[in-house]
């Protein structure tokens, strides 16, 4: 009675054609990455675990996935001490790790990019995922960071959201020393300034009478709603108020990188749960699904690696969920499968086996190129190939070289009226292949 | 008191110059699976225990890493079952499990490349690795899968490991049922098979002596071992053994497809440890480094996923252990440290900062480009760009300004008879650049 072969719940494990979709958006995002100059680390999935749960409280430690060999399992009683290795949940605790260890190694500011997948033992619910990509940059000083770093973040996220080509985005910016002198300037006592900050954050999510009536024990709650999401929010604001002059800078900077002003906005409303940030925060809307939620945030931070360093570290960084953002595209079928294969060489006959080599060596020079293995018949060999979604078969028979020519195919043409053959010379194949697929060579 | 940054022993990490280095020979191996049409395919880290250990005996388990969150680590006595996930050991299970969920989705032969890191619990030991890289492809039949694909398998290995260029390597094949027959032909029980085929691994791993003490106990060992590394070993067979015809057609196969004659060659002392294997097998070596063993190894196989589908899956592949390569070639120096970084524009004077956002845009159109964003010293600012590796700076000043010219320095020059600096007009910059990093282009 064989195993019913399936996945673990809360995770994405696509198909070839969306695989390779997916791929190109991480491809993407990595190139992106690299143009502005930064170099890529790798970290192990599991880490020590006194490393790695050193700065979180229970609530972290919930949803962290420990992991043990079956000799440590049988050892361990219930309750007694927690497994040696535990597998990351984000990329911020080991980049803080890795640079305090290898901090004399490393040229400060460090400009590290890390795409890797991450883990955490979340309820199994639509949408939350017990293993997901995060893509993360951050740039990490050494005592101080310019707000420069802070300026070109932006600049980033629009070019690879612009190559992304998911649709118009909107990169909104914030600072929360701001946020932070504009609650207290309405008289918000301090102890209640992390409740406030986070239904200020869930404007736009949920209806605003809902968040009003949570607020009720906060004085002056609606105002404060009404300033943080007017239009002129910030001509209302007095220059004076800390963080206003490093916001500007931030946001004149970033429009001087040639991000243009529609595509990123200051907005006093966006505050970033997190108490870790400390400057300025971004976050990313598609502006015409906004229900997706921010699609990549990270802000400024004071201090990265205070755990492990006596070095002080700020940083600024951003992260984009690939994962759920990709797996959102395509429930709304918003995600075009993708084929890497783009010519099979057809086994018409046999005998000529190894001229159908010779053929393919010769497309692999700009293609990927599959030669069918089998000898079945000709129907059933294209059967496999559009169901390989490949768009070009080349078809070398008797009758073929009889003539002297090769048949060329095009797998993508549907409709019956369109000729979708055609023959050429042998030394025009090269050529023939190339005007059918355009420039769509295959990465060298 | 601070933690003690640190990874868990067995872990390969990087510091960016070699994740560089590492991450270009991943992206070789990658191209060169599409080259030849094989799609991508992830799967998560973690299976559920009872899908990964289905065929697996206590000798795999116990090298399986469990994975819990504290709530299940809280519930479950010592030895009262196993933990509901598990980390994958290798991708073969994970392809298995794939193929039988996924089957009626997917066009066979399935031609899947898969390049992942696997977790093994292995003692603590120098080049026994807890997480590493492995870089599988497969082709998977429906009932059958015709040697035209076994013959593929060392065409592809010849180009990706000409590509990656750790000098000349050599591929050798066999046939795990001529091997069989061989020792049948040497009155070899069926019961000492299995024993004789692992002391034939280790031919050339260890001293000949002590394989054939081992062996006091089988008849004809001795004959057996010289038969197997005669170099005219294959003109000594019966022509009727079984697997003699399908190697000889293999191999034939392979030099068809234009694999030179001495990178690829036939050697019956090549046994594959597993039982798995029941066709041709594939290993093959560094010619100047026999001691790191098989870089790259494989074989046929007669069912893949029988304990999750009663189809007969049928397959040939191989697996490029990718991180202990890579470790090893370190080791001996042979790897090149790399950036990806190709030009720095300095922040000479803080006034000038938007005309470096523009050069910096322009010359993104073809290389990754870094801006400096601190108001440091023109010296610290160059410092920092040769830690960092970066091959040329641009320098735009008052000076520079003042003569309409940009500044381009080659920090690569280390001899200072040598002129590292130009100056050039701002229209030539482009040009300029091009020539002095040659056609290195970054990617798109």
């Amino acid at each position: 009675m064989p195993v019913t072969p399936r996945t673990p719940p809360g995770v994405l494990e696509l198909l070839p054609p969306q695989q390779l979709a997916f791929q190109r958006m991480l491809d993407t995002i990595r190139r992106g990455f690299e143009r502005f100059g930064f170099v890529p680390v790798e970290t192990p999935a599991f880490e020590l675990t006194d490393v790695l749960l050193t700065k979180s409280g229970g609530e972290t430690e919930k949803q962290v996935y420990f992991v043990e060999s079956t000799g440590s399992l049988a050892k361990r009683a219930p309750g007694e001490g927690l497994p040696e290795l535990a597998l990351r949940f984000d990329l911020t605790v080991p980049l803080a790790r890795y640079v305090a260890e290898h901090e004399n190694q490393l040229a400060f500011p460090f400009r590290r990019y890390q795409i890797q997948r991450v883990y955490r033992g979340e309820r199994n619910q639509k949408g939350r995922y017990r293993e997901f990509y995060q893509c993360d940059i951050d740039v990490i000083g050494k005592d101080t960071l310019p707000l420069a770093y802070d300026a070109e973040v932006p600049a980033i996220i629009y070019r690879i959201f612009t190559e992304l080509a998911f649709g118009a985005f909107t990169i909104y910016i914030n600072h929360r020393k701001l946020l932070r002198s504009i609650l207290v300037a309405h008289d918000i006592a301090p102890e209640q300034h992390a409740a406030v900050l986070h239904e200020i954050d869930r404007l736009g999510k949920q209806e605003r009478s809902e968040i009003v009536a949570r607020l009720k024990d906060v004085p002056k709650a609606e105002q404060l709603l009404e300033l943080l999401t007017a239009p002129d929010a910030l001509a209302r604001l007095d220059p004076s108020l800390e963080g206003y002059a490093e916001l500007k800078q931030v946001y004149e900077g970033t429009l001087a990188l040639g991000v243009p002003a529609s595509a990123c906005k200051i907005n006093l409303a966006i505050a970033r749960g997190l108490d870790y940030y400390t400057g300025t925060v971004y976050e990313t809307f598609l502006d015409e699904h906004p229900r997706l939620g921010s699609i990549c945030s990270g802000g400024r931070y004071d201090n990265l690696a205070e755990h492990y360093t006596k070095s002080k570290l700020p940083g600024v960084g951003i992260s984009i969920g690939a994962t759920r953002l990709f797996a959102q595209l395509l429930d709304m079928k918003l995600i075009r499968d993708e084929a890497s294969t783009q010519v099979i060489v057809l086994r018409a006959d046999p005998q000529l086996a190894s001229t159908y080599a010779e053929l393919a060596s010769e497309l692999r020079q700009a293609w990927n190129v599959e030669v069918y293995g089998a000898d079945d018949k000709l129907g059933k060999q294209l059967k496999y190939a559009n169901r390989a979604r490949i768009p070009l078969a080349i078809i070398y028979g008797q009758p073929e070289a009889a003539k002297g020519l090769v048949k060329v195919k095009d797998l993508r043409v549907t409709d019956v009226n369109v000729p979708n053959e055609s023959e050429v010379a042998r030394g025009e194949l090269m050529a023939k292949v190339r005007e059918l697929l355009g420039h769509a060579e295959a990465p060298r």
